[in-house]
């Protein structure tokens, strides 16, 4: 059995990562692949507790550093109890937020010292990295009122202003810029089918399969 | 105001860590002292959230690196929160575990890679390290005694074989002759008095205190 695919899914809120998530996964079942979709903070029974303790209280409840260092226990944890027995099954792992968004909006957003990200990065996962990133793109206005339409309350990282997601948005880019073979950068702000077509189509190109 | 003294207790279970930290921390107080008495895992309130997540739970409900991750993510939330704010204000901190038992549970116990916990030290304290170690020692079925005695419910730790206590047990003890300007190793199978007596010994003979 061939050693399944990891596609990550990144962005801003609101972007529409959740939504093409599962369109993504449509297409590949309906290609006769099996599909795990799943997310970041948590996607494993104890990364979910991890997501409760980082998404829950004020903004100022944990230092980054600390922050860092409880993202990269729920990613361990995530890859070891999920990610990993999937791929080992051949499944494909379509991921909600990964790595990328920890330098993101820990590194570029709110200032983290890349060598923490590094160090961390290299004890929680060693040399593993997704084959595919889909970096789903758009202005910060347009993402902050689609979010806005889909639910009230704010959680911990919604909460910072326009600045800190520019910040975060910019960070996105400059990982597409450095690493361009495992990451595509997809327009966003288009409509919601032609986001889909878009993506599909870098899928089938870069990982080499046919999506009917 | 002068910076505070930070003092370690460490140990194997029933060792005598929490009876030994009340009574130094009396004798520091009569000496005038500002006295924090705190403990790891925990010693702050988003630490003891982490810690009840490390203590919950079947042995096997964290693999090594995700463990160390969360015992990383408490101990900043705990420099942060408690011991570096006490330490600021001019007070001794005196503190129940802290990174030897890491290097010792997770490293000499468990098999965790050096390396790993060596990154983690640095992402989490930097250079920060105990002015003082004490590091209560003797044997582990001595120990398992003393605790059993205390209390029925076992938590996770005190689940594992006497294999894995005396491998602790060894890795305080190497710590130790690593380095000895911190660490002093004390002999702690003796009556709970002599013990107590040469504690205050050793902290007024390494920090240069007289302890009435
Ligand atoms: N291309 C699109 N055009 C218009 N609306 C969209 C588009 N894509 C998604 N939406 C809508 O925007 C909202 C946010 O989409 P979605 O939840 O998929 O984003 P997200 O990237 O997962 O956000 P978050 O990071 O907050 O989880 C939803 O109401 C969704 O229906
Ligand atoms: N020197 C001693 N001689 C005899 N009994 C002792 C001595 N020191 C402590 N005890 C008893 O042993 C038990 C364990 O002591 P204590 O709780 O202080 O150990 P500990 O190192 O904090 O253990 P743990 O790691 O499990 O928290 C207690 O009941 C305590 O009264
Ligand atoms: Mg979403
Ligand atoms: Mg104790």
């Amino acid at each position: 059995m061939p050693h399944g695919r990891f596609v990550t899914l990144e962005g801003g809120e609101g972007a529409g990562k959740s939504t093409q998530i599962k369109r993504l996964a449509e297409r590949l079942r309906a290609a006769g692949f099996g599909v795990v979709e799943t997310r970041e903070p948590g996607g494993a029974p104890g990364a979910e507790e991890i997501r409760n303790l980082l998404l829950g209280g004020g903004v100022e409840r944990w230092d980054s550093v600390t922050e860092a260092l409880l993202m990269y226990a729920a990613r361990r944890d995530h890859l070891v109890r999920t990610v990993w027995p999937a791929l080992d099954q051949g499944q494909w792992v379509l991921c909600d937020r990964f790595e990328d968004s920890t330098r993101a909006y820990q590194g570029a957003g709110s200032g983290l010292d890349r060598a923490v990200i590094d160090a961390l990065g290299k004890v929680a996962r060693g040399p593993f990295a997704p084959d595919m990133t889909l970096i789903l793109d758009l202005p910060v206005a347009v993402g902050r009122a689609r979010a806005a339409a889909r639910r009230g309350a704010n959680d911990r990282f919604e909460q910072r202003d326009d600045a800190f997601h520019e910040r975060v948005r910019q960070g996105f880019l400059a990982i597409a810029a450095a690493e361009p073979k495992r990451c595509a950068v997809i327009d966003a702000s288009r409509p919601l089918d032609e986001v889909a077509a878009a993506i599909t189509q870098e899928v089938e190109r870069r990982l080499g399969v046919a999506l009917p």
